[in-house]
């Protein structure tokens, strides 16, 4: 049971031979995660449909707004009946829209191995998204900067359970707001090979992130494949309000993809009820994919929502609490039903630090997050202090869960070798397993070993400094952007040439603050 | 929405003032969980029967290991194949004997009112079992004392989700090996009128138990009712050592219920394989409780196991990987084949503290509990460091996400009140729910809001010290134990003076040392 290299580095030295194993350890990407177990249905077919039912009813009846003229027009000549900003869907005009939507699309990435497909049965995972602080290697709160952008950007690309690049892992406040979306866009494509997001926060970043895909993807190829994933969110309650309708119509018609997504706080957004707050997004969500469908008929679309309680006695938002967990398995009932992808959940908390809450709450949204069977995870990694702040510890320690529930989603081995039968006739009643010839050849693959976790003696755990996870965890951040040399993915040096080129275009163009 | 004593303090005076409405609120036990959603089935039907097959293919080809004369005579009277030690037990015999043993059955406690009832859709949640150490109040480490013990017991009874006041919270080392059961049952008994275990580390203390049980409840009832629900453990791989047997035989002589419980660490005492590992657990639960049977049809028992892997790279024993949740959902599915309650899960942890690796994992353990439908749960509450100390600060965490699960468990309210439409109509797009009428009917029961959450802004978290989850949870248990006699279950004198005279009497009779 010692064979192999990290077996013998094992014997000979610990924890300290681990590492050394480790420190050599070739880096082997996983792709998505493709559910070979069943997903949990918390509600039955009557339950769905009864939410649904309320869903057309919202559209129908009290409506939603488009604050965007433009879009108001479409709805208009839809057949839709629009009054101001009001918008009145009949579910029949809703419902032939959500059709158009594929039910699962490729995004491609630089590197065609890194492809991911979202929808059916995979799951994408990405890292925290938004973060206007940082928790850093010293373990201090402070503003992130592009450094750390691109630090987060490279533990993305170093950890393989994550598949996707994600966006503003962390906000690079040093950039001014006007010009940050370019520096981050280019970020992910210069330092990763995985499939990463475009800028939402003004139409025209949506458009530079478009063109900057264009140089690197080429037009052709971002004209007929998805290449960015993005993600808009709704005002709820029930106005989808320009700016964000903006981003949403400029990617909808390059048919890129987004992640459609009510931003939900139940009791303050929502009503201080579950089903009612469903059915208050799913009106929200089928009404924002329904529109990008008039816009461009088969833009790729994520069926997205984001859910937390308030505190009704502080009016503090909730994370890890019941009722979200519930919203998550919900929503992911509703988006079957339409055929949809389904984007939720995460590792979200609102501790402020990687401590024992941030790791409940964390746990008590994403395990119910794998188990509704979201398709694409932003917030995989790294989520701290209800998403005001990104930590290295975190990350680190969120991706080794996330790495364990690619493994449990591959279900249990139920061949001949899994059941090993031929072992417990060799070992018998009294005996053990640690050296029968089913466990050589299985020791290195039986059972997934955690990263961060010390499951050492109390005394081998005190004489190694009584560390606590995160301790660790931020000590492994460094030790893998300490490796991303080795790895870092090329980048054909006449593109990157273009990229800077229209950057430093664009950046001369921009203002160097928001007017 | 600041109705109420709560929600006035919590105006009144931020996280002091609900500090404060907390220190006077009353103590509103739970009843047992009630599951009113849908269990996960991790395998389809063809796999639970492979691995049912297997494990009779076991019991049949292999046989199992009964270490005691008496036990031996039983099987053979019964029909198995019995060679030395050796018993080989046909399927038809084994599924006959399960089938005498109850699907369901309730636990008797001194107070009616927190009887639980063991079996279908009810989860029982217990503390931690067995610790010889405590992570005290000033976090640190150090031996157990019946003070410990005392002051678990006092919290399990002032926990509201915890169903049932467990057995050996932590190991009283103060007390001398020979006489500790003594004060542990009597411990259980005075400062609680929850339900609790009986111990098991020799005949003679389970019938000590047996004698105590007498008393409290008096013979008559004990002869018709469990009143005591123990756990023994099989000797993995495949043997019924003398011990566990002897205290088994005592248990289900008496009628009293017990936790039959392989402690599966796979790769050592079961393969390295996940199926193949419950299917060696499934032979050894399934031959216990048909033993049982053969002493007292109708015995009380629950299906148990206690699952982990171990580092097929260094031998520690991992606790919140994805094979032992595996094998927790698997097993569930086993057990409801044979329709006998089932004991498995729990808060499980490698961690020696409080840290995010002790609730990540106890949660990727938990989470599966829950949704497998374990119907009686130890270990939920306090566990640390593979099962050596108990937390305080750990109990007061765990029993906070317990609560969550037991809300979870009810499942989203789907009436009008849980739809809210009428609350959608009134607050329409662009508005917000503070303050409808519909928020004001629910605001204090619709979220679920955790005691040791810090859900604050980073800044009010700094003011109030920058604690972390366990500093605050400790906090709490401190406030629980000082509010202890408000609420300490009243114990007839006279029954007192008896259990206390039978102890004295017993302790006199017993040696100090375990000769």
């Amino acid at each position: 049971m010692t064979e192999g290299a990290d077996g013998e580095a094992a014997r000979r030295g610990g924890a300290s031979g681990r590492r050394t194993a480790r420190a050599n350890a070739p880096l082997i990407q996983k792709r998505y995660l493709t559910r070979e177990i069943p997903l949990y249905e918390l509600l039955d077919p009557a339950g769905v449909e009864l939410i649904h039912d309320q869903s057309m009813t919202i559209l129908e009846e009290i409506g939603i707004d488009f604050r965007d003229e433009a879009a108001l027009g479409l709805w208009r000549r839809a057949g839709a009946e629009v009054t101001g900003e009001r918008v009145r869907i009949p579910r029949q005009l809703l419902l032939e829209k959500l059709a158009l939507c594929p039910c699962e699309f490729t995004q491609h990435a630089r590197n065609p191995e890194r492809n991911v497909v979202i929808g059916g049965r995979n799951t994408v995972f990405a890292p925290v998204y938004g973060s206007p602080f940082v928790r850093d290697f010293d373990n201090r709160r402070r503003y992130g900067t592009l450094d750390d952008l691109r630090n987060f950007v490279k533990l993305a690309y170093m950890t393989p359970c994550l598949h996707h690049s994600g966006g503003v892992i962390c906000e690079p406040v040093d950039v001014a707001v006007p010009k940050r979306h370019l520096d981050i866009v280019y970020t992910h494509m210069r330092y990763s090979d995985k499939p990463f997001m475009g800028m939402v926060t003004a139409p025209s970043r949506a458009e530079d992130s478009v063109r900057l895909a264009e140089i690197l993807f080429g037009p052709a190829f971002v004209a007929k494949n998805a290449v960015l994933l993005s993600v808009t969110n709704c005002n709820s309650p029930l106005v989808w309000d320009a700016t964000m309708l903006g981003a949403l119509t400029v990617y909808a018609r390059a048919n890129q993809a987004v992640l459609v997504t009510p931003f939900i706080m139940a009791g303050a957004m929502a009503p201080a009820a579950t089903a009612g707050s469903v059915a208050q997004l799913n009106a929200e969500v089928t009404a924002g994919i329904a529109y990008t469908q008039l816009v461009r008929p088969g833009a790729p679309m994520v069926y997205g929502n984001f859910v937390t309680s308030v505190s009704m006695q502080s009016g503090a938002p909730m994370m890890g609490t019941p009722e979200p967990a519930m919203m998550i398995y919900m929503t992911a009932q509703l988006a079957r039903k339409y055929g949809l992808p389904l984007r939720t959940g995460g590792m979200l908390t609102g501790s402020k630090i990687a401590d024992a809450q941030a790791a409940y709450e964390s746990m008590a949204t994403m395990i119910p997050t794998l188990m509704a069977g979201a398709n694409f995870v932003l917030h995989s990694a790294g989520w701290l202090e209800a998403g005001l702040t990104a930590g290295y510890g975190k990350f680190v320690m969120d991706a080794d869960q996330v790495a364990m529930m690619q493994t449990f989603a591959a279900g249990p081995d139920l061949s001949a070798e899994g059941l090993a039968m031929e072992a417990i006739r060799e070992v018998g009643p009294g005996g053990h397993y640690l050296g029968c010839a089913h466990t050589r050849r299985n020791f290195q693959s039986a059972f997934h070993r955690p990263e961060v976790a010390d499951n050492n003696s109390f005394e081998q755990w005190e004489a190694d400094g009584a560390s606590d996870a995160n301790a660790r965890a931020v000590e492994i951040a460094k030790r893998m952007l300490a490796r991303y040399d080795e790895f870092a993915p090329a980048l054909d040096p006449a593109i990157d040439e273009a990229l800077q080129d229209f950057i430093a275009r664009r950046k001369r163009e921009l203002p160097d603050a928001v007017t």
